[in-house]
């Protein structure tokens, strides 16, 4: 195998990722089977048409059923609204299509799980889009735990703070509307904390949140990418269906302890997705605003030079950097992308399932909802609950 | 009134940084009140000598009741081991003696408002120790919410990790039993950050929290000062009685969400003691490692230079600074006690309640109280539960 | 104009991120005429033939003299190494095609202005290669000095510090060796720090410089690209002919104050690319391994909240961030490239010279010489000298 | 010999560091030899007065000659304005007292030299006040470097940045009139830079160097401290007779290349007193704006996890910090002092001489003068030609 030949849904924000991935992947990481950018899909026309054209698409269709039936496409790349995820996910599951679907995988566990279900009968591989995992910082502070130069693991505190709805004017886009987002802070900042803390630590015993819609109400907004938009104090308005920010604690089963905090209200953090590991032979810090970087400390340095230090992951002993430029030339978001798809590419070349996949969505989302019902019922909730 | 005159019980950390206080204060704030170092107390007769002639002080008592009961000392400084703060302070406000009570005010809630009612009854000056308000850049951050120039608060998190006992080898002190001490991680530092809180955001509304004791044996100790000490694997061990780490979710009366984390295995935490407070027009972030510091955001700065200033709290502006060097010249973790001295002082002079006292110090303890509560019963607990 | 068709010499670290430039650059900029990767030319017919596979470009040449001929291509770009520049630069303007040459423009100015003068002779647009003015954060501090937000300036200072060297036993590759790389840190970092100089603060006046070669024998090396590769005590050693740091004070035309350091002997900086400015109104500091980054301090901030500002340069305010990704998503190394090659097409399209041009290349050539008199001659050197 | 009775010349900012000094030392060092403040002395005897009750001093004199003469003193501390030092120190050394001389030793390295040789004819010990030696951060730089941890030694980069007379308007008080201050930034801080270099590299061989003075008018002020100071437009002015900015370029007898920067045109800077040296080994950073941390990297760390280490140097491994507080509890910019004056009784008690004494007085004043030199000649200027 070659080449893979990808049909993607979805051509916003993240289509736009996606679709950078598979364009540059070859270049940097020529040994890879090469993405092949098939098909691009979306509802309105002259807007799919646009983007295939502007980001290098062969060919658009309009309907996803149709896309995953063509014959020319082993791949679909499913980036639509996270409303639509299931029901295109289990189609093309069992039209034999491989999957690799953004995350929230889906709106609930239940969603998540059919989808899983529909990829494991198939037999298909699958994927979800956590790319935080990619970044080489991320992936030294998981060699430094799987290594054991961290010891044995005691906490794990994380947050995900951005400032881009603090104003009160932000309109009420997608993203504040739980029948389309499924959830605020919540699902889309604090699942990649959740995935990020399974990933380095290990799978949560039980947890209890606390969550807060602090703006209840916002202006009504035309259709908008859901990141950004301008709103106004006059005119009618709508009411926020999904949370601000949510903090939880968690007991995992190894006995770390766990802080998570995602928040929309924290001004100043653009996008402070955050998170510091404490272990009996060592620490890391990781702040994705300083992406390049991995702070680490070790108890048995010295006892006269002991302190953080700040790595920059772009050694060639770093994940991925040696396809990347000389050491100290940093690299960016986008990054994360490219090395996602590749993980998924090698997954399909040699016949095993990616990580993370669709059985890590479902965890996710496990964890996701154990914290909702904690906030419902307002007490600790175990996963195996759920 | 020109002078107080000052008895001290203890003579250890705590009594080292107070006596530093008394002595440098009237050279740097000659218009305060004077404190007199009149007697200082402790049980071991060499070592309360040795203490007397190195901090200067001008008499010595090994019995804390004779202290109190003498004509010669205005004001009973309480620096003794936890256990012992309740009787001395009950005692010294009965004999008519102002108090200045180290944190925590009583290993327990009944006893700290048994405190506060003896010294209410008596009418004397009561105070708290909670020396971290009094850094300069913290009350900045009081200055900037108390103004309104944070706008509405919606956040508060805070950490205060430290990792002097995460060696499975550090002995037994006083500081890791539980009828000395109180309580571990959680009365130690969490306490101060629960009165960071209070000063800076309001009044707790609930809390439930997560509790952990990592090392649960730890070799056996002789005295020592309780923060440091050598331990052995060799030979006998006992029970480690307190909590290695605490964190806890919080609901103010106000609205903000708060998160809170103490613990004593962050190893590359020497004295952590940081917090962050998000508002509608800004933010502020602490780190008592860089006490000098305050990180200060607004939201209504131009839109091409946002981002977090680190403001050196050195300048005159800043508070206390005009009594030290030029700006730039930074202060350090001793000074704290000097600002709560004067704060003391003035107050006795001025005839009215220095801040934080007595009633911070059982406000405190209801916070404290309330989690362990919720540990305890595995729920959600109102302050006014307690 | 819709469309430039490119033809390219080199491929090695710069070719790759010149390509990498133009496969991007459509679809994050669908605005500017589109850049067409027509061929690609390199003397070993093996490389180049991969190099054309793995970057994407649809023809190749192995002679560079034929594809300057060639009629279906607009614009040659030179990244061949340095000693080639000129003659295929004064070549390419004779038949008339638009110039990108990377810095530094040639190995001595007379070859530089050669180089301008043929490109002026004949008309054709011509564009240097110094990328890093094209890194968000730096257009930032332009323009805050460009709107006089500084003020009056004062003082410049900035050190570009690598460390990939410092190893003894780092062979002798073409980066260490005079006939082939002109020079050492002074022409690779301290160009590029002079260039930074004059796009900010003006012109040079006069300079004196300082300058030296540690290691002064390496073992010699095969081909290698210049930035890594592994050498042995054991084996023959050459000498190293170029300097490893290069440091000259520098008085600008306007009055400012400058100080520049080049070297390769600095553990710990793997490319630390940096400047900060001074200025009667305020301050602003850059460090290319936190290249999303400008520190902004302004003097007429509130008297208690001064301090520098981090701002993370990734808002839609900020120079060509609209068209990546939400603010905090931060951009990488080779997206200075982009922004550099968008100038280029724009001023093709626009039937303007673009900036930085063969003309800034000859003046940031007469200040590395005239710092190289200097050292020379130990003595200030006048730019007007040269 | 276990006290040693101080007779102080100078009672302004200096003048309140070391009668601090003086004061705290017994407590946190009290194996040390007691330092008994006698008498304090000064023109104006309100000023003195209220100085010797404010900080503590026995007695008073308004007149030097006569303090130099009294019994009852061992050592004279003169840190009266710069150009008094020579008189007192010559008259007070053939008077038999130690000498304790903040820096500059003199205005003219002649007047130092007499200064050595009157200490040096009398048989007594004398010190120069190069208090930044003894932050415990620079004596860890110290140490590493003097272990051999940072190899040999390559560069030393140093700048003393400060702006508190950015203001056109800060009047023209006695720091900015060369008759008594000797020079500007030059000798103010670039002093403290030079002296470090000593003590971290050795001696300088050569230098050549540029100077500013950026506002050449001030607005005439009063008897003020010289560190703050408010000024009008209005009304007369005078010349301002020192630089506002000094820089060189350095080569040291070991071969190190030096870069120094002093100015006080550095908005944003209060006290950034920096330095850096790069070693083949390893580098080390500071920063005395945040004088409790040093930055160390060494090239032998493991490749994936080099980096700077943020070391807090309040660790009982660090220099002096077993005296103060538990780790992680900072000191401030008065500790230095201390630390200092424990070196001078250390040295009277043991029967040597302090380092630094008036020999590295006179040594920094032969730089500070080459440096003079090579701007009024505008060459290299060797310190053996001094």
């Amino acid at each position: 195998m070659d080449q893979v030949k990808v049909g993607m849904i979805g051509y916003k924000f993240m289509g736009k990722a996606h679709s950078h991935a598979y364009k540059d992947l070859p270049m940097f990481f020529p040994e890879s089977p090469k993405p092949v950018m098939q098909a691009i899909c979306g509802r309105d026309p002259s807007g799919v048409e646009q983007a295939a054209a502007q980001f290098g698409w062969e060919s658009i269709e309009t309907d996803w059923r149709k896309l995953i039936q063509r014959d020319d496409i082993d791949l679909i790349d499913i980036n639509a609204p996270s409303n639509a995820h299931k029901e295109i996910a289990v189609e093309a599951a069992r039209a034999g299509k491989h999957l690799f679907c953004e995350k929230p995988l889906a709106l609930t566990l239940s969603d998540a799980r059919e989808m899983l279900d529909a990829a494991e009968a198939s037999g298909v591989k699958h994927m979800v889009g956590f790319n935080y995992r990619f970044a080489p910082a991320v992936q030294l502070a998981k060699k430094l735990v799987a290594d054991g130069r961290l010891g044995k693991l005691y906490h794990f505190r994380a947050s995900f703070l951005q400032d881009f709805i603090v104003d009160p004017n932000f309109p009420l886009v997608w993203r504040l509307q739980k029948d389309i987002a499924g959830s605020g802070s919540h699902g889309d900042l604090g699942a990649h904390l959740i995935d990020l803390a399974r990933f380095l630590v290990g799978e949560f015993h039980e947890v209890i949140g606390m969550s807060e819609t602090f703006i209840k109400e916002r202006p009504l907004a035309g259709e908008m990418s859901g990141l950004s938009a301008s709103g106004s104090s006059e005119g009618p308005k709508g009411e926020v269906t999904v949370d601000d920010a949510t903090l939880f604690l968690a007991r995992f089963d190894n006995g770390v302890l766990g802080s998570f905090e995602a928040s929309r209200f924290a001004p100043g953090h653009r996008c402070t997705n955050s998170f510091e590991i404490n272990g009996s032979k060592g620490s890391v810090k990781f702040d994705f605003e300083r992406m390049n970087e991995l702070q680490v400390y070790f108890t048995d340095d010295a006892e006269d030079v002991q302190g953080f230090r700040r790595v920059l992951a772009t050694d060639p002993s770093h994940a991925y950097m040696d396809a990347w430029w000389p050491p100290g030339h940093t690299i960016g978001f986008e990054h994360t992308f490219i090395h996602e798809t590749l993980e998924l590419l090698h997954a399909i070349r040699d016949n095993r399932q990616p990580v993370p996949n669709f059985r890590d969505g479902v965890q996710c989302q496990e964890v996701l909802e154990a914290v909702d019902k904690s906030i419902a019922e307002r007490r600790w909730v175990k996963i195996s609950e759920m």
